[in-house]
């Protein structure tokens, strides 16, 4: 079985009414599935990829090419796939099988580009409802993510509070600050300005590669901590022995954002860039004007909530924000800051006590529920 | 008396020999004056502006343009211009006056572009030093300057040691870090990927606005805080009274630095921003594998280090590992961590303290001067 074949795909039945008022279909959703799912359907842990990630967050069997949270999910691991039956869906917007800008509009026989609907995190979470209706799903043990995962899983607890047991919340935020959101205007503007945007419409030409390149490159430098910038390249110059006093690149870590950006682009569509990043900055479970302690009064999940010490773009303060807004309704919670210097990135590369942390919490969760049926 | 005749230009005789090895001339410097050398020639203050700044670092009478240290520079203020005698140069490799890309190279008739030589600090210090020698000024009570002007402060110390009295370094660093360096180069890449750059070669044609629009937007993000941005914007939106749900600005966020990346082409050369982040990702005083505490062995100066709790461009860990290398030489050092959540621009915003700290320090060292003497 070569791996495409382990993506699953759906489409689902009529359209969805976004959240933008927009009634929009056919979607199709790409998915992977781990584990078995046991004969009462309740051993099903959703798992919620961040930005660019996609359905493939694990290996399905030995020599497979390694998932995004390959040494989270397996058999025997934090997320252990023995034990649950793991579902991780392509988001709403991506370019990784699910319906996205790139996808072919069936009306013109083309892709969509700016003419797919601008979405929400709340229309993402509402396609993979649909998704586990589809599979007779009708409770998530868990629901996981971390980053823009995170606030898909916020938004599963607040949406379906009947459906979730616990909620595993890393990295992340309950609203976008100004300063998260100016982190992605400068990429959105990066790829809008490319004169190869051509107002979207670029598919089967060149494309706005420099401007996503770019895009990327502010990306990294947020993903990553001062100190993990510091440890990985300091001062190292690339290619020479000593400063070139010339324009062109002096230090390893300017060779190193450019091949992320380069890379990048090769991997990912600048217009799903475009969307995932707005779908961020729209992302305010207060935005009906509510405090966050009232957003939550109907959350019914068990939470954990994860942060990095060094995570400078979703800072500690704003998990703790959310611990304290989950707390004021008397809503189980433990909330955990991780010591880890290697940033946002940490949620993806940082496991030593992250696995631990999730392994027990999981455990606990499945104890509570055997302890009340 | 119009503006710009307050502007004096110098131009040096024969040529410099740059860091780099290449002899460089002839070079023209902009610098404008505050105040009146007394006859002893004593109470000369010099002032390094930051990376885009110029000589106009106040306004020289009522009605004039104010200057980029306004509320800092003038009569009774902190560098008071009734006792001291001001000097603010434009720094080689801008493009404010002094000799850049954007100047003529006499063997062409046509701007340098990218013929003009890579430039350091330390070039820049020692055009200054030029300027100082060509008006017979032979010690300097005080060299001060924020950010890339703390790098020339430091750099103005360690060069010469007898000439100068006190430093006054605020908000910067003794080398740059990786992510400092970062930073600037995905500014780099957005001019130098803008296919309007022309390889430098833009003068006269449209020149690459939509990168260092990019550029720039990079910046202001790093010279403000999260605090600061969240007070000064929020989530308030920008010209409509509802999310927009297409793919257009929707925060004033986006609009500010829009703006802020549009009126910064108009006012600033390409090639000028690249050669001088170049310049501050080549500062590092320990470049020859000295310890800092090594490198400020012959330091005389005292000195004034400022840096403020907010600024994560340049934290303070930064001036505190200056504060411990200085004091390992025993050299007289006042450090001042400044409450503020302006970030790294407070040092050109946030005056209340720092006015209060930088008048004290100048009137210390001109009694511990007087009691010497």
């Amino acid at each position: 079985m070569d791996a495409a074949s382990d993506i699953k795909y759906l489409t689902l039945g009529g359209s969805l009414k976004l959240k933008s008022g927009i009634t929009f279909g056919p979607i199709t959703v790409a998915y992977e599935t781990y584990g078995e799912l046991n004969p009462t359907k309740s051993n099903t842990i959703l798992i919620c990829h961040a930005f660019t990630g996609d359905s493939h967050v694990a290996s399905h069997r030995s020599g497979d090419r390694p998932g995004w949270w390959e040494d989270m999910v397996g058999p025997g691991k934090a997320f252990d796939t023995n034990k649950y039956f793991v579902i991780c869906p392509n988001v709403l917007g991506s370019c990784k099988g699910t319906s996205g800008p790139i996808s072919l509009d069936p009306k013109t026989g083309k892709p969509y580009g700016l003419d797919f609907p601008v979405i929400t995190i709340q229309d993402i979470v509402m396609v993979q409802k649909r998704l586990l209706d589809h599979l007779g799903i009708k409770t998530l043990l868990s629901v996981a993510g971390g980053s823009m995962g995170g606030m898909q899983s916020l938004t599963w607890a607040v949406l379906y509070p009947d459906m979730v047991q616990s909620s595993i919340v890393i990295a992340t935020c309950h609203r976008h600050t100004a300063q998260q959101i100016a982190l992605h205007e400068v990429g959105r503007q990066a790829v809008m300005t490319d004169p190869d945007w051509l107002n979207g419409d670029y598919y089967g030409k060149e494309g706005p590669k420099r401007g996503l390149a770019i895009a990327r490159m502010v990306g990294h430098i947020t993903y990553m901590s001062q100190a993990s910038m510091e440890r990985k390249f300091g001062r190292k110059l690339v290619g020479k022995e000593e400063l070139g006093y010339n324009i062109s690149k002096d230090f390893e870590v300017e060779g190193y954002l450019e091949y992320r950006g380069q890379s990048f682009v090769e991997r990912f569509d600048a217009n799903s860039y475009l969307y995932l990043t707005k779908a961020m900055d729209y992302f305010d479970l207060t935005e009906d004007g509510q405090s966050l302690a009232d957003v939550f009064q109907g959350v019914r999940s068990d939470f954990l909530v994860i942060s990095f010490t060094s995570d400078w773009l979703y800072p500690s303060e704003q998990s703790r924000t959310m611990v304290r807004a989950l707390k004021a309704n008397d809503v189980g919670v433990s909330y955990v800051e991780l010591d880890s210097d290697y940033g946002h990135d940490a949620f993806l590369i940082d496991f030593g006590d992250q696995t631990k942390v999730v392994a027990n919490y999981l455990a606990r969760v499945q104890n509570d529920k055997a302890g009340r049926t």
